[in-house]
């Protein structure tokens, strides 16, 4: 329980989420794992379709989308920032849990970007599936042969020819593309190379489908294909799609990324807290299990401070994550940047620690597939990458405080 | 701005406490050290005196007493913790402007007892100076010769003999003691050494100016005196006051100090904070003005990552500070003792980080006496080991986090 | 250069070996990782068998084995630790280098207890095939139900039958039983259940094909299965060996584990500071190529200070170990126990910061398998938890040091 | 014991040196802190007179001077900088034990540099005075209004005028000039500002009773003024001293600098070796012998680890110190920058870390004047600053790495 328990609504959902999760899915952690190492590894998981109704019939589905993006309430939950980002650390704490309540990333953002954005028939086309958990997407940003944590490198092209865009481009990283129901990714690239910087770059909509899209290779993540979504090297030559495709329009690339990274943070970095909050649990667990040199693992002060620590540097994270969710659906995010970007160092930084400590409790077991922790190890250093590395988002930080400082040059010293 | 700005009297009160600070309290740092620095150390500062009827024209006076003890708001402004944890943030931002609003430590504490365990007669006595800050009292506990953190190791003794109490027993970090109006000390020790270890120990008010009381010496921190408040080293040999000066009653040691250990914790972690932000503050100045390898330190990143660290581990710390304050206010003192343990252990080590990096960006100046730094450093060193050292505070945080888990038993693994 | 190059003999094999590396090794990594992710993913590795007479014909073979145990050179070069410890870092810089070389564990530490303790039989039947490289070897000690960091909870069973040993248990992170060449462990287990603590276990020769030893699954690393070596779980069911198998004798399995540690202790650290030595000059070579922000990645202050902390705690490492080898050689592997356990400390916790700090700066390749570095980061980290976690060993060091006051007991206070 | 004890020499003048510090240093520790705060606290202290004739029969006096300056052994003797450090550890022990053996900084500097550089002249006036001990000297060189983290920056000027040169200039950090026989200071200023950046700085001597020459007041650090040698702000105004005064010549101020820094570091850093180690025997006495929650403080893990973590930080500081020394002796100063610049960042850091946890075993008595450990923190955290902050010579270690990848472009990727 925390001061930022403040709505009814939040609070009843977040109860129902538990009770979900401690029904389907933590029982269905091995059959998941089972299902992933039978048969080809890049097929749909049967288990999350027939799970996903069952979320759906419990009012727990599209709680991701905000207000002005829930038409009326006929999708999503409307629920603020802060309210969403309770539910989305309960989420969290099993990684493939928020596909079944179709709250899994890339989906949530570029549903946000075509609920935005998106003309009405983008969003017949792409949306009301995507709502509807039938097909799933992807977004195509980061590049191999640049810095992508300077978004001004991307030197993808997308250019005009009659009725269509020609799209030419290398792209790695783009996640959940190994899933064969991932039909379609947002695509950011270069419409104006001689504009100013930040109107270089569009984003547009490419079926997976058309020609000239190629599914180059997988990568892996510390040794995880994490099939069936993996994360795709792809190519993209001469590939045409209709220039309706076009998102918001030419040069407001920028703009569409700029929105959509305040929730996408939020969501990453409460998935995060989850995810330590699983270890520290686990940690405890085995901890009170395991006899070492006489005594319980817990007897030994070693692991009582192990455990101290992560209770302490969660509690600030989750602090930190919803004051910056607070700030965002009071201040709005551009005022907010400094608290998002601070999130953004903190929390995958924190989970890594705790997870590494769990990590260290159980020994041999901790790196092996006999828990969660290696593979949750895995996923969240990728968080200290993905989205712009822990500096740049420091730097962002360091940005606001000076500002805010200079502003305030009344004060004391 | 955080989600705790809920009271529109604590941001009243926030700012206009900013504003005396501003006012009185910043132009007067230069003017306190030259009269501590002329003449006799330990006398009282006659600056100090001028600005206590200002501030209690200003109605910032007492603040720190909650709505229990403040006698239908004849005293104190009976605010919460949560509403006067913000306002303590600001008066820690100077070291000796606590004093100018009668909201310096060991005085608070001492009067929060008074107020809810003192007699009407002790009330009448001790009580009304104090709130009037006509005097100032000292607190008797920490013994030299045995490891205080484990209070049960306290070894001075309060004998009954007729209608009086016979005090013997060493004490040190009598906090405050140097100054003369220091007349009155809390004082720890055993009635009952042979009852239940948490019954042996009572408390029992003794005038500094009793027989057979000796003010040994003085302590220094890091090299600082802290006169003219001081820290000594005190003798008590054959002490004799009325019976009637025992608090609360024999064996009731314990009880008085679990209940004065939750406020003093959020007091100090938030001056802590208040230490931190000046000194970021000071930072970035200093950073702003000095020129080394052709431009200034904000130029260098290194120290634009010591803002960026600083930053985020402030709000983080004043958060989790925050959210304890906001415990103890809804579920109590019992309830919230893991993150009453949390903050003890954070805040003074958070403090001390951003202290450190601003010494580092000041180079020589840092460490001398032209800035605070490193003063604010040696305080901030003490509160990892006053009042219980960090493992101590760790221990509590992972034995309420073990309990809790226990109690979790159905959660999943 | 350091103070430890004294030999010229160690300084002319470094020198020949460094040239092997980077004729042989450095130019085949992208074809070892072709070989191991096609076809039989079990199979061993044609190349290394191409290489391994070369190193043969370079005199670059066995480099490992001490005076005591070449037999008058007729195996091994008969190198003191210290002259060893240069040679394994470099060997350390390409995961699969050591086995080229006939230097990679397991099978060293096998064939220093077979040189040292086996009978002349043992001897023929195992040791020279592993000096020959023909076969290979695993080593059978730690069990999935029992924290095996204390030894002494070892559960597995050796039973005396009439001329024959008969083993029972369950025994897991046996690496290397995944090659197909791999046909004997060398088995731990408890000959002696009601003996004092230290004399209740064996060691027994096993080999891999006895009726009753069950390769039961393959663990992975964070999720690499290190094919085709590999990690198993095995199980042992009234497995039946000659008694002659035996080792040294019965209750005896301690004494021969701990002549076995100390030189493996060795051989791990050089190896983990030669991957960090790789790892620093990955990071220096992306961070000179690569552009952000308007400059390369070494003009940004943050990945220069990168570097300069690795190579500060790479230093520091190197030479901790260098002495450690150097006491061992001097002083004998019981008076430098302090300083080995200190290594085992150090050396995986220096590799896994600078292996991190290239994963940072490489940004999504870091992580994936285009850079050998989070291979590097998964091996590294198990070497926390392998042959004790760091709290075990640092407790050793702690003992050693207060044991060493105690003696010193004129040293001034 | 480590690699390093090479010489039976310097092994001898270890064991001689260790006798004199049992002797005549440590117990003496109580009698010349009563000195100090008895009377006028900046008289010289009549103990460290009375010490100095025995450690000059003792044969223990002006260890610190290289062969090249030892003058055919008339002088000091003759040690190479990796024999001298292990003794520079042994008086580093006890901050006051320096001066006895006339190896206390900055006349150990400024008799090198005198003896390298000055005229027969000079070196009668003030180097024979100064190795008799007789006299002591400052180095002037840092300003209060330039950041001299960047020694280009230095201001003071030094104008020839006919046979004199008239300096002028602000200078603080001054150490050892609270001395009354403190004679005579090193100066450092521009003659020639229009030259290239590196030629246009001098050195001259300057006797302090010069007219002009103001000492206008002492620093603190911390709280200490570290009496009776002090660290004076020092105004220069017209200043008139001979031509015959500038040392080896006008312009070759950084050329002086420069050949001074390398062994200065070598001693600073030793020194500070000596001080963690000196506050890892506190610790462990202190913890030996207090008892908390039933048994000493040596029973509780964490004080065993924060034992361990230093004994482990300080040996690889220690090996790091002396190999750069080594380095110095065998390839140069130059050769050896790196090495020189690593050893300034991590001998601080380390002994901050030690003497930080040694300060936590005592809780209070560890802040105050009971034990060194306060004055050793303020005194090792200077370090962190003097002589360049620790991001200037990680910078030098980045470049020295960077510059050794690029030579070294044939090393694999």
């Amino acid at each position: 329980m925390t001061v930022f328990d403040v709505s009814p609504r939040s609070t009843d959902l977040r109860e129902r989420l538990s009770a979900f999760m401690a029904e389907h899915i933590y029982p269905n952690e091995a059959e998941i794992a089972r299902q992933i190492n039978t048969g080809d590894r890049w097929q749909h998981l049967p288990l999350i379709d027939e799970l996903k109704p069952r979320a759906q019939e419990a009012g727990l589905w599209n709680l991701f989308l905000p207000p002005a993006s829930s038409r009326d309430g006929k999708y999503g939950a409307g629920l603020s920032n802060l309210e969403y980002a309770g539910l989305c650390e309960i989420m969290g704490r099993v990684w493939w849990a928020p596909e079944v309540f179709n709250c899994s990333a890339p989906d949530t953002g570029n549903m946000e970007v075509l609920s935005r954005y998106g003309t009405p028939e983008q969003q017949e086309q792409w949306l009301i599936p995507l709502l509807n958990g039938e097909i799933r997407s992807a977004f195509s940003m980061t590049e191999p042969d640049v810095a992508s944590s300077d978004a001004t490198n991307i030197q993808s092209s997308i250019t005009r020819d009659g009725e269509d865009y020609v799209i030419n481009g290398e792209k790695w990283w783009t996640s959940g593309a190994g899933d064969p129901r991932c039909v379609i990714s947002i695509f950011m690239g270069k419409t104006e190379p001689q504009a100013e910087r930040h109107l270089q770059q569009s984003m547009i909509l490419v079926p997976l489908d058309a020609p000239g899209v190629t599914k180059e290779r997988m990568l892996t993540v510390f040794g995880y294909d994490d099939a069936p979504h993996g994360h795709a090297q792809m190519g993209f030559k001469d590939v045409r799609v209709p220039a309706t495709n076009m998102l918001l329009g030419e040069g407001r690339g920028f703009e569409i990324a700029q929105g959509r990274l305040g929730p996408g943070r939020i969501h990453h970095c409460m998935r995060l807290i989850g995810q330590a909050e699983r270890a520290l649990e686990l940690m405890v667990q085995r901890a009170s299990q395991r006899v070492a040199f006489g005594k319980t693992l817990l007897g030994h002060q070693h692991v009582r401070e192990a455990i101290a620590e992560s209770r302490m540097e969660i509690d600030q994270a989750r602090l930190l994550t919803m004051n910056a969710a607070h700030m965002m659906d009071t201040v709005g995010n551009k005022a907010a940047r400094g608290q998002i970007a601070a999130i953004k160092v903190v929390a995958p930084n924190v989970a890594l620690r705790v997870i590494d400590r769990a990590i260290q409790v159980y020994g041999g077991a901790g790196v092996s597939q006999d828990t969660p922790l290696a593979m949750m190890y895995a996923q969240a250093r990728t968080l200290r990458l993905a989205d712009g590395p822990d500096i740049v988002h420091a730097e962002t930080v360091a940005k606001v405080e000076i500002g805010r400082q200079g502003v305030g040059g009344s004060r004391s010293a």
